[in-house]
């Protein structure tokens, strides 16, 4: 199976990031991860983006914040589907980052996921896969049926508690 | 080859929406064009993303404007990708239909670009449909290298008339 | 008496709900609560919606966050008037929420409030059904009176305190 | 039938009002406009809520721009269900008026709809009244439905053009 | 000399408003504390309003949050001259009762401080009424001296501290 | 009679601007107009308010647009009622000029109206100098049932209108 | 004298840029003028960061919209000053291309300046190479002198026309 | 060398501030801190600022939070480049100091970078004073160099942790 690229523009961004390992660990989906900043290590990154789909990528979820350059640094050098994960910090609650990730110009889009949505990135990445692979695509059938169970699990207890 | 689906929630989202299919045309993707709102007809809208996978679809491309759910509701019923397009309205510049279609909460994610970025909805869905495909991915990165030919082509022109 | 059907998007979202709970029975309207996704239990969801009226609810108020589309969701499979609760999440404010719930586009219309404010969702409950119920009609006048006798009571201490 | 009471803040308002006017008068329902200011008829505009309910009204439409007080104010004097209009003015896209009328504090809602929303205000109005009238209930599902229809023949246009 | 009136809207405003007292304190300025709310108790704020100038009020400083109705309803009451304070609440940093008050259409001015700005609203109080006051124009002269001299003590303190 | 200083930043703020004029000349009080620059005359704009008082100037008020510094130039070196009008300009509608005037530090208060506001900033100065000066007073209460009147008689023709 | 070198991401973005040219002009400082895409040709970008200081370069201003990463992508290449222009685009009126581009992670500075703000930025690129030239330092001065003088003959020439 | 100067609003910007003064002490550039207001000590920062360049500094470099015209002000007296630095403060999370200090009329330039960007700050002082001084520009390139290599260990030490 195709490897997903993670890619975070600081380590600092590990507490968000590592919400994704866990749901293609599930998934049983290969992934990398790597600390490579558009703008200390340009040439990595640039170099990671360029070589992903011949080194066996097939998804590339790049996280980062505040003037937040890395998703679209990456899909500049990369025809693979790149996904943009905005991280909060300290000032402006995220809205930076949301804005220097999804507003791309036309020509090189970052699919992008909300504010610190890692698991929605971990998921979309999922679903890109799952197109040629039937046992992913199953799999994610079930994610959203165990999601749909709990919720109506939730919906019991919270009904049972208030509804007399 | 597997068909994007495009699904405006309103036929006055042609004008935007209506860019995509260029780039879908220059690439040999199969599409098909649909108006269905998430509000006035929520079950066609529902049906065709719940039916989707199985009717010969690869993804799934959203554009709606205002409090703009089109994309998450069609998220919510298949585990295709989902484009989202947030188009822009009478008010607020945009902004409502940004963070309506990418604020997904986690579970049903929703590949948000630019407002009004049908252009990148489409070459992303064209990324999207290329991993399993070597024909679609050498289109891809053809037209990439056109691009920068232009860009290059605007920066002789710009850099002859300008710097001397 | 008609009921009010409280849905809410997700249980982590009842310590802001529940503050709706005490003013329905102080004013004696009964009520239902459920936890309903418009995105993990869209099929729930919208059934509760379409069937409202005739299971005896009169309104729908709805509680969620981020790209807040469970109010518009529920509105678009009833005529019944459905009032949205935007709450704020770990990001942006409740401002995502806010727009995607009051922004709705023409047909489909929700009677939002503020950010949270779950109390005034109650009261709107309580208004509309009152429309026809003289002696909720009373009641609420009277809940008026009692809040502004305490904020007089409130005016007198801060007065009596601070004016010599 | 209960009427419903329109008061717009200024008479600039009317282009955006009187789109609720076909509305209401397409349901058959009766109603009453007003120019009165929060600001400039302060007192004309309490009196006209305080006594509403009394005079035959049943919901409070209430249009204004900029600090957009007049829903609050109309809704601090009377028990009804009021629905705020926010109208966008010469700066800031509509987002002061969407404040000002939406932020309510605790114990008097505004029932508040989208910016420019008087459609949505019409038809909340009359989904209120409806509840209690199973003729005007009746005509509201004839209007959704025809409002798919619609969208369904725009879907049968745009697709019978777009897909071969 | 003419009084100051102060007005919140609910007496959970205190804390910031009570900054403001130590100022008038100082200046030797009467003032007069009232907690009425817009939406609560309007015929008090109203009435308060009308009679300020003949009750010996020169000007007004009201305080309030959200969709922050306070300064304007006065306002509307009164030829004095009002100033409005936006207080922060729980959601949206203080933007919602910074638009709604300083928003105010033509006619009906609310002289806006900063957000929760109670010391500068107490300060224009005073140069408003040091207008006619020669003794109280020279202790506001002696307040922005004794500014200075303690802004240049921390320049001289940091200074010694960081330059060598 | 005490005058007003009006100060913009630059000549191109006059349409703005000159809507004060004819309110000020309507209530019979004396004003000089300047065009001083925070940036480009700082010189001149320190030293026009720094003698404002004793000029005979009461009350000033200064418009200016994007990061807005006038009124907090002038403000800082006089004790005067100093007026902020900020101006719409190329980007951001009004946002920047808004916040760069209103969100002044502790000390040095500007009396924010809304943006483009310079009717509002007349009215507000002539309330200010009305404090002490009863027929002054009487011609602005006069202004305000005027202005009440034509509201009314816009109600009266919309409702002739609309209401039969 | 070091160049300045102009980057822009489009050459849509021409009618903004090309008011610096005027300037440099002005002030006899060379310039290079190109077309570099951070997306559409990162290599070029890229190479004319890395070689600028050895080619003879001073500054590099860096223009361009929306998701406006070019400023930030040649900063990451080089040590010498980049000044970033943020340049409104079709939505969100500059915001997101202001964000994108000050809000640079620690490490990598750019000189921000105002939406649309090519003037400045070509001052402050002179101001930057003229600290070590005062012959230009003194040119910066005049233009400065000149500046206040058409501003006091604007003001000359209001003051005339309105204060008799 | 040539000093930068280092202003702050308020001594309660030390801590943001302070983070710069260790980057320049690294690279062994000198420099000269102060507490000038723009509001309270306006003479004193306009003189900092008229005499900087005879003085011996090279940058100025102003910190201030809320309505921040403390780069303005310095701006507007002198030619030397004046980098600026947003404050967050208590509301508004930091957008009221950037607005104020980016969007800047044409004339006067200020340098600004991100909200609470000191370290920034000091880079961008360095990076212009390295124009004229190659061991400077060394250090600058090996500080860079330090960065990546930094960045590219913390790559390192992930990749070893999460890539098996």
């Amino acid at each position: 199976m195709k490897k997903v690229g993670i890619v975070m523009g600081s380590a600092s961004d590990l507490p968000v990031v590592e919400k994704a390992f866990g749901i293609l660990d599930n998934l049983g989906i290969p992934y990398e991860v790597h600390v490579y900043s558009a703008h200390r290590t340009p040439f990595e990154a640039s170099e990671f983006a360029a070589n992903a789909r011949k080194n066996g990528f097939g998804v590339i979820i790049a996280a980062a914040g505040m003037a937040a350059h890395l998703a679209g640094v990456l899909a500049s050098r990369t025809t693979l589907p790149v996904i943009g994960i905005p991280c909060k910090s300290a000032a402006l609650d995220g809205m930076d980052a949301l804005l220097a990730t999804v507003m791309m110009p036309s020509g090189i889009p970052v699919a992008t996921v909300a504010i610190d949505g890692s698991k929605n990135a971990a998921l979309l990445a999922a679903e890109i896969l799952a197109l040629n692979d039937d046992e992913l695509a199953n799999k994610l059938e079930n994610l959203r049926k165990a999601d749909a169970s709990a919720a109506l699990a939730k919906d019991a207890e919270v009904a049972s508690k208030y509804n007399k």
